[in-house]
């Protein structure tokens, strides 16, 4: 783990490619917004898209990543499968992995969780407020008893997750439903986050408190140091007597 | 364990007679319409309350129930220490116990916890929609993806509670909030759910749905058998032979 | 879901066809063995194995089957993915799931867990011990303190796996290891068992307390009803007013 | 949070008065030990015992505290309630926990935990290994897949506490137990981590690698920062309109 937290930002980028009203609101791309504000918070930043070669998260890039923070949803299905088996990979060894609202639907998020990730959706600009459930929790370093959205697409329970290790943010949409939209999982050695705002057509990247929660999750991903365990993990070696075993100790 | 489901429904039954528009509602009590349907479910009940002596809850009575239902408001720290500690000692054995609305800040729901259980509120007869989040549990057989309730007062989040086992409801009200309104925990042999629902000013256990999660969480929490611990947990023994030990095998 | 419980037992069956030591064992597989003592317990059991066409687990298979055990070893790699992704979907639609032993690699249960399932390991015909932790859980009932099992072979943490939900059984191992012997998982609507013993050069699942553990597992993993969620999930219609939204209520 | 933790470590300290042999080994009392190697991590140290005023643990003490340690065993039922319920309010508030060997049955930890946190014990000097299950943890930086201590008392399954948020260490004994010896809580705003190793007659708190993980349990425990709750909780105000209620918005 260098000292300074290294952060790639993964973006599908195609909305911003063919939907005016994205490039509107995003004209280089989410992922050039969000890497702006991680940069702001002091993290080393580079961004990668779907359109490069392998998806630009090449063996070499992952491997100098601490934290991946992926935005996906038109393309969901074109990603490569062997890409995802390296980031996963990457994820347990270690790495940290930021899913950012439709990313749900990502094949490295459902890989990850072993289930659907489906839940209930629609589009109606409608108010989001999402509600801190762990008020002692890093991820809501800074931010007050909820955060405001004022226009936002709404997701809705059933979401098709495991029980996370750490229910953080509960959302609350104007057109009656409920969401868990920040949710925290350990898989291997690696930390992910799950966190839902951040529709493409509204410009919610843009909100101080989204962009302090996004900077908190990355950091609280970050890769821990742990415990050093030999990768042959010692295997066939009996540490105690076993009687008639001639390899015991 | 016996066949039928052995449950003893505790209420404070304070509002009940001093408060005229809750004696409108629950003439005989919250305790009379809640044993009630639950009889109606097969189950075996009788009902305990604050001003019998040893609130109702006497060794005897403790020993032939299966599962206890909490409700109370007004007398939480009325209710003698010597009975939470014997209610406790019965759940850790095994007994499920069912805590209802305001009983979150009950002795006996704080002393399971070891936490505040704190939460906001408001009454101001809003509409609440609580929303199934794990729609395989046994707790919302029979529940559509969400239950409606006209009026209800607000309990809202952080809610001050260990992170539930499962969280099987949340709650969206009108006025803003969500609320984790369904959660369960396993405590020493015991199970506990904890379920939101239930002001005395409104005719909430009358709902037909309140009365099916209610029924469904009483036989959720029904005491099972596992293992069989002996109760000197075989002190002293070791079952492997220790150098230069003198009680070993 | 039907009154007898429905399970499929899967085998791999191919140690019992190369290895003679196997093969004086289990003469019929183990999936017989198991099959066996699930029909004493009053089950309805059926055998797949890996031979078979989409071994053995074809839609109609699965369709009718209740709880699906999985034990497999050398050909975990040739395993169908698409029958993977079928046993997944039916899985996350409710059906139950145990893994025996060695399935800790099976794509199955990788693919359920988002993590390697990788282990320390030896075989050494050592003496383990199944330490209850979770005594009042109904996986281990009329079990006592602990399993004891004379030659086994070993596994050893760390076990690459996401925090059970429920850790039922923890075992010691002669040679110096423990491990996490019994875990629960809910997935989707599904419920997961992991446990641990198996091996096939030693006559484990004639055992009677892990015949014991295994019908008790298999009965606790079977379906739950649950609530009602449409599978449309209501997408799109508000159920409370948006302003400017004319899909609104 | 002041940038250097503080820390307060308490002890019973009266083994170490009455009994010869543990006087030999703690001639200045375990909680030296403790704070010097604490102190020479780089924190800010200061005891507090059982004899002082208040146990030593005034309001002022705590209100100055980050972390606090924990050890005691012959006077649990004589720490004073009051004191008790002050430990507690300030966990609550962010104050981390630390709760080391026979702690576990201090009214502290009880409280924390809600239920008996009884366990098997032996005292026959026997070996005890604590295996590492969660790798990447910061709890087990700098330690390797396992700890050995030559000479320990036994703590064995079943351990009567909730389900640990994080399990980080497993024992084996050599009279053949195994127990969930490192386990993390979040309970409010704090964090609480019991570590099993401590007894009084062997010089076990001059073990380097219990040491070690004593000192990152301290780290991991230090209070985090979070949202900013205001203390009344915006009671009364409802954040959207609700038809006929006067005090909406």
């Amino acid at each position: 783990m260098s000292s300074t937290l290294r952060v790639t930002i993964w973006n599908e980028n195609r909305h911003e490619q063919i939907h005016p009203e994205v490039q509107k609101i995003y004209p280089n791309g989410m992922h050039t917004v969000i890497a702006q504000f991680l940069q702001e918070a002091g993290m080393q930043t580079q961004t990668a898209t779907f359109d490069q070669p392998e998806h630009g998260l090449t063996d070499a890039t992952l491997a100098e990543t601490d934290v991946l923070t992926w935005w996906g949803h038109m393309l969901h299905k074109d990603v490569d499968d062997r890409i995802v088996d390296r980031v996963q990979k990457r994820v347990l060894e270690g790495m940290g992995l930021v899913v950012l609202h439709s990313g749900h639907e990502s094949k490295i998020f459902k890989r990850m969780m072993g289930t659907t990730c489906d839940l209930k959706w629609r589009e109606a600009a409608e108010k989001e407020r999402l509600w801190v459930a762990t008020p002692g929790h890093p991820i809501v370093e800074g931010i007050g008893p909820y955060i405001e959205i004022p226009h936002a697409e709404m997701y809705g329970e059933p979401f098709d997750i495991p029980t996370p290790d750490e229910l953080i943010l509960i959302s609350w949409f104007q057109g009656g439903e409920v969401f868990r939209s920040g949710c925290t999982y350990r898989r291997g050695r690696g930390k992910i986050f799950y966190f839902r705002p951040g529709h493409e057509t509204y410009p919610i990247y843009y909100h101080p408190d989204v962009q302090r929660v996004i900077t908190n999750g990355v950091r609280w991903a970050a890769p821990e140091v742990g415990a050093t365990i030999p990768a042959e993990r010692l295997h066939g070696v009996p540490l105690e007597p076993i009687p008639g075993d001639t390899a015991s100790a």
